[in-house]
């Protein structure tokens, strides 16, 4: 949340049109993004949010002396009219109304339109310019960021230590990687390859950062070629002793400031260099046009080799997630007791303090570093709203009459995690045992899938959401999202979702499996595993299970389930308490019993 | 099939070598393709045919002086090489191995590489001219086509007559569809569209025509504009004399062959015109770009009005069902009996046999007008290839003790069928049951699908699959296909498979179910019907289903299916003797109840 200290929205935007003036700007592109394309930006990035209010994980506004136009998508629609109301703003919806569609409508011939060139992927730049070419305004580069220079007390870049990551959770050496990688440009006929996205740099580096919360990799920058070597860009004070003393041969230090400047030094014009046109900043590929280098904008390929993991990593992955499932368990004991008892004393457990209690249970566990995000802790309709956040303002009680549901996962040494479930108490809401059965059919259906190679995430995303479709509901979020290792919970390439994402799954891939169903004000559903993808003996693909936490059964209707829905939960729960036992206190252990028996 | 009679292919490659020699070429493009850019072309257009041989029904070569490379897909690879063996041809996966990427890695500097511009669509001649560019080689359009020049005998432009189609059938005036698609037109911006397709056509003016077998529309061309107007060109002759009585004020007519010379007239610089990118000849984009026209390449918009059928239109392709279903019937029990009766006699039914049976079935339906496609009627290994076709030469008798395969289609004054049964007379083979039952869960998992508005073909395609997926099966065709209203059996844009097509599933939109197993050598099962898509009362769309042809019991493992696969094929049977037995003999009738007895 913001600083409640802050100048008003009104005085800052105020500046900022000053600053544009004294600049010759006409409209201002303010985008969410850092220079790293990530989910999560440093306080030092959360300029959208410095200058709008909003505090939502993506979208972006236009800044003109009128007006500032919002847009941001679907699960942010009702946020950011409560975070940035009033007249100042005008609001749209990223997708329907896309941002450069509203500039085309609304700039003015020979409007100077001011971008960040650091701040906006290549992509997204081609479509502003092509607004901008259709009513002959200009799109202009900003040496320094009209909102750096408005902004007395902007927190400083983050200057999180990095160190090493160990060779017994990355399972191969840097070096492997980067000449894997290097014969992966020479297949491409390709000379280098420019990257600027935090999980790609760390996973090829074999390193952990610490710049932004719940994601546990560095801000830099890294140029790799065809001969193996990294030139990496990163602030030197970030570096711990041990790691200063241990970069391996084929990785040269740079200073984080250098990027730019040093890849105008080290590729020649007519050399190719591959970049992301999705994930990376136009600031290169306009560099590389200056140097006449030729740019083959292509998905990353570290994108895609960090996302089929070795058998290292998904060993860890697997560990990692039977000390997460213990924390689970105990949890889910704990709030069966809880919840009821001190709504009775007339203390009722707060999300707040479920979401610690969860917290408190993992750092129990060995090798448990940090959240992996924001935990969503959500009862009766907050958990309607899929991007729901807790504050100290924000704070429901959980009560014994509502339903309750937890998304939650952790970074531990060997693997990330990321899990949801959905409790109730007692008596449910008209429709919720329904809709919770149809999305446990609906996670079932997947969990149980086999598929041929050359699936694609879009080719599969109707299996889970039919039993919901056959009672005419549905969700309006992805099925699953990739997970990296140790590193960000939600990891390109590999998705399940509607919209066409032409990359095959592929054993190794690690993804999540969470349908869902919302009734606005009253309840929210959400049942997700982590899974990897597994090659079966005939050559076709399945999901293997990662996690495991009980299942809530007794809002089940279990004559609405076929008999291998009811034969997979009672199988999953018994394995689980077959793992967890021994881990388990008696009491626990007693409690699981009780609450995974079959049904 | 081609004229036994032809000039050896040796001989024909020679003639066309030499006369490409005398026009300075080094490679001709010889695509399937006409300048209509459908399935079936006229025998005046089988260029590829006539040149190579190969027969079938998508492809294309690339003639040098060395070798003859063709290129065609996975369905064609075992075809292509009977066709067309010994060293004149090398062989080539036309997806894997694409033309452009042959002509790159072939073509030396400098060579001039002609090409027919009415038979190559833009999408095709821009990966050429790219493949042209890399090597710097040259595209030369020919002013006739080379082919033309050594084909001595080549049949003539087919001049089918034209006839008008009926408002009763149609359900919209000519004019009326013509306005709107004016008001289309407005509302992309675009002065004109300009349009190719048999089929399109057809339905824009309300005509049929008999150019090419199973297809009843014309060969023709028209430019329609914003004012509602449409310029057809088309050969005079073919109009029958109450249509040319009768052609409506919005229509003018003109030559067939002052299209290209015609669009330089109407068409002034500046203007700007819609055109299919994948379904028009690129001689239209070159004409409009020497006019200086604005081109807008898009999916073509009578394509897409077309495919949602208006309430007359699905009234019709639901009557010509009941009809062509006591055809398939009276077929059904015929084959049951005639069958075991002849195999026992000596005189096996061949596969001819069968689907001229099938045809004089249909011929004693009222509103019958031809088959809508060649059927495919297959005993034992040759329902195995799935675009296998019977020949004098080729025509396998029926046995008792193999399974047998109809897939089988009419065109009726008021719709277009399309089926496709499996049938069995006694023990099967290792494996059929367990896959016949696996295909029927298949078609049914599809058949009872709900889904909500936006969904699209490619997100549904797996929802088929998994049956057979469960089981380590699949099938190497697309699920489903749009059809026509007395026009083309495969019908743009609508299309339910794996690859990507952007194109939502609407109401009024007709499409086949169809997954099949195949066992190369042994045996093939596919089941088929059409269904429309309706909206329900909560929103959600839904397949109706159009067919009704027994489907058999027998070789159904009933212990596999659940009980709404019991159910459904159960209802199904009964719908349909309700339907059916009052048309059909005492005979039919007694075979019908025991066929299709509850399961």
């Amino acid at each position: 949340m913001l600083d409640t200290t802050r100048r008003g929205t009104a005085e800052i935007i105020s500046a900022l049109r000053e600053e544009m003036s004294e600049r010759g700007l006409d409209a201002f592109l303010l985008p969410r993004f850092d220079a790293h394309q990530g989910e999560y930006v440093a306080p030092h990035d959360q300029r959208l949010a410095y200058v709008t209010g909003f505090s939502g994980s993506a979208g972006m506004a236009i800044v003109t002396a009128k007006t500032v136009a919002l847009f941001v998508d679907g699960r942010y629609q009702v946020q950011v009219r409560n975070e940035c109301a009033g007249p100042l703003f005008s609001h749209h919806h990223i997708f329907n109304e896309p941002p450069e569609c509203w500039l085309a409508e609304n700039a003015q011939p020979a409007w100077r339109v001011g971008y960040d060139a650091m701040h906006l992927p290549p992509s997204w730049f081609d479509r502003f310019a092509r607004a901008c070419d259709t009513v002959e305004a200009v799109l202009l580069a900003q040496d320094t960021n009209p909102v750096d220079a408005i902004w007395p007390d902007q927190p400083p870049l983050p200057m999180g230590r990095i160190s090493a990551f160990p060779l017994q959770y990355s399972g191969r050496t840097s070096k492997e990687k980067s000449l894997e990688l290097a014969a992966d440009l020479k297949r491409e006929s390709a000379d280098f390859i420019v990257d600027t996205q935090p999980d790609n740099i760390a996973w090829l580096l074999n390193v952990r950062g610490s710049d932004v919360a719940f994601n546990p990799m560095p801000h830099s920058f890294i140029l790799a070629g065809r001969d193996g070597r990294v030139v990496w860009f990163v602030a030197d004070k970030k570096l711990d002793v041990s790691l200063r003393e241990s970069i391996p041969d084929h990785v040269g230090l740079q200073p984080f400031e250098a990027f730019l400047p040093e890849l105008e030094t080290r590729i020649a014009a007519g050399q190719r260099v591959m970049i992301d046109p999705e994930f990376s900043p136009v600031a290169v590929r306009q560099t590389l046009e200056k140097i006449g280098a030729e740019i083959l904008p292509r998905k990353g390929l570290i994108t895609l080799a960090k996302a089929v993991k070795n058998v290292t990593e998904l060993q860890g992955i697997r560990n990692c997630h039977l000390d997460d499932g213990v924390a689970w368990t105990e949890f889910h004991a704990w709030l069966s007791a809880t919840v009821p008892s001190r709504a009775k004393a007339g203390n009722p457990v707060s999300e707040r303090e479920a979401e610690e209690k969860i917290l408190e249970l993992r750092q129990a566990r060995p090798g448990f570093i940090s959240e992996s995000f924001n935990s969503i802790s959500a009862a009766a309709g907050n958990a309607a709203m899929c991007h729901y956040a807790t504050s100290p303002e924000r704070n429901a009680p959980i009560l014994p009459e509502n339903p309750y549901l937890l998304d939650s996962g952790g970074q531990y040494e060997t693997g990330t995690t990321d899990a949801t479930r959905s409790y109730a108490f007692g008596p449910r809401p008209e429709g919720y045992d329904r809709a919770y059965t149809a999305v446990y059919k609906a996670f079932h259906a997947l969990m149980t899938l086999r598929f041929p190679k050359g699936t694609q995430g879009h080719h599969i995303d109707a299996i889970c959401r039919r039993p919901l479709w056959d009672l005419g509901l549905d969700y309006d979020h992805g099925t699953g999202h990739g997970v990296g290792h140790q590193l960000s919970v939600h990891e390109q390439p590999q998705r399940i979702g509607k919209p066409y994402n032409p990359v095959d799954l592929k054993p190794g891939m690690v993804l999540s499996i969470e349908p869902g169903y919302y009734e606005a004000g009253a309840f929210g559903i959400r049942i997700e595993n982590l899974v990897e993808i597994v090659e079966e003996n005939d050559g076709f693909l399945a999901f293997r299970n990662l996690t495991f936490a009980p299942i809530e059964t007794r809002m089940l209707l279990v004559d609405k389930l076929t008999a291998q829905e009811r034969q997979w939960i009672n199988a999953y729960h018994e394995e689980l308490r077959k793992t967890f036992s021994p881990h388990l206190s008696p009491a626990t252990r007693r409690w699981l019993d009780a609450a995974t028996a079959d049904i």
